[in-house]
């Protein structure tokens, strides 16, 4: 089924930008709502709407008539919630919910919200194999506990009907136009080291795994669930596999050609050492699977910083 | 260890009554606060505080110096919270988390919260045994899934310290005091119809089970909590064994000696078959296990219904 018009709350940050592509070479109407202006770089024609998601009467029209909406707007960061539990919920959680219910209120068909792969299990994967989504979830952070709240109520307001809802557990992005400023990615920061010549800490001893998805193939599970109509309301979007920091730090020095100085400090010891998604459930309920392995894609992102610097 | 000076927030409900008389009995010093007048009925004296948990400077106020906090206080009811998940996480979640933080700002050295057994997890208990805490979690109405994120921000409260959070993960109470008006429980409601010679409608056959829990041994785990100082973030606090609705009914009957007109009809099949929580970790944890067995629970609360109608 080709997918139709989509709205892409968030569509002028990292993600967004690759997922209104791929909705316009999936043969959809892209329609972007950010904060932000109008990105000058985006080379397929983007439907633009610049303003907040506080704006409900904005989000209204906006989302009017449209037959997916995707969540990708953020309130909070990684390590930007720990604080204050209190303004966190108020906030962000709060504030996705009422989106996804005004969606609902003027008929989109989809809701399909930006999870966490990363965050909302909050312990060790089993060795040798992935975190399943009927796992248990105990998020370590604020930012992990706002998404698995989001994920809850989601899951709720799909279960009336009509409008569906689906949460995508995106393990960790990578990829052209991740920046490094916004302390998002190992893999942008170790980027930005590498150009800038600067010392990459690393806390421990590089042994730490992560599972780390290149962003087209993010993009293309969110168009795969623009036309999804299964049962599932949570599925894993990661590779699959695990990449220590150390293959990182490889990988990074390969794909660029530069030098990347590197300082090992003792553990901090505040987060799971090995995150890995079972992505079982991708293949079967999306007809999705990665298709960028970890040497292609970092060679892409290596490449457009060499050429952006 | 002996208990010292707990705050019970919601301290005038059904529970809260139970959980100040038990912290009396075991030498504490119970403070009450909630939005309504200090109870007449209650037995010990009790230091109460009207007000709202709105009211940031009188929760401030009123923790202030206390060893633990008791949250018993609810935005929302079962069954309440479906249509606008908004203003539930806005309402209830936040307003929670607030309560939790102020105490730990002034000091309060336990938090520990009201959840919910019988509606976190979302889906039938294991043939023959209980739903334990580290059980996947999908709940299917919104109070759980407000109880459930309320679990997972306190757990972030608690790991940061010093003050330590605890969720109680009750299953259906019933017991002396609790009414049929705010559709709580089945017990309840049967014992309204049976006095009031009303029927009683029952969607499904009455094969569905639940897991009842006698209010004074909730009491008792509340007061153990309060002492307590291990790892556990979440523990049931349940009777560990099911009971039918019929079984409910026939016990109702036993324990009243009036007829109870029932209705059955077909089932509308919106909730689980079977609730029961493995109730391991309570007495392994807080060296806390149920003392009432259904007879008796209801014998006592038969009695209380005849006397007090």
């Amino acid at each position: 089924m080709k997918p139709k018009s989509a709205v892409v709350f968030g569509g002028g940050g990292f993600i967004g930008g690759h997922v209104l592509q791929a909705l316009h070479a999936a043969g959809a109407v892209p329609i972007a709502m950010d904060v932000v202006a109008p990105r000058s770089d985006m080379p397929v024609p983007v439907e633009w709407f610049t303003g907040s998601i506080a704006d409900t009467n904005l989000v209204a029209s906006v989302a009017d008539g449209r037959d997916s909406a995707i969540f990708l707007a953020n309130a909070s960061l990684p390590g930007s919630s720990q604080s204050n539990m209190y303004n966190e919920v108020k906030g962000h959680v709060a504030a996705t919910l009422r989106v996804a219910e005004i969606c609902k209120t003027v008929g989109v068909k989809r809701f399909i919200f930006a999870s966490s792969g990363g965050t909302v299990y909050g312990y060790d994967s089993p060795e040798g194999g992935g975190l399943h989504e009927d796992s248990a979830t105990r998020p370590l952070h604020g930012y992990g506990a706002s998404k698995l709240s989001i994920e809850h109520f989601l899951r709720l307001i799909g279960r009336t009907g009509p409008m569906q809802t689906l949460s995508l557990r995106l393990s960790n992005p990578y990829g052209v136009g991740q920046r490094a400023t916004r302390a998002q990615g190992v893999i942008a920061a170790a980027m930005q080291h590498a150009l800038s010549g600067t010392t990459m800490e690393v806390w421990g001893d590089g042994s730490v795994e992560r599972d780390f998805i290149y962003v087209t193939d993010i993009a293309q599970a969110f168009v795969a669930a623009t036309t999804y109509n299964g049962p599932a309301t949570e599925i894993n979007v990661g590779a699959g596999r695990p990449t220590s920091i150390n293959e990182v730090i490889a990988a990074v020095r390969a794909a660029s050609g530069l030098d990347l100085k590197v300082e090992y400090h003792p553990s901090r010891s505040i987060d799971v050492k090995r995150n890995v998604l079972d992505i079982t459930r991708a293949k079967a309920e999306l007809g999705w699977q990665p298709q960028v392995d970890l040497a292609t894609g970092m060679q892409q992102t290596a490449q457009w910083w060499l050429r952006t610097q």
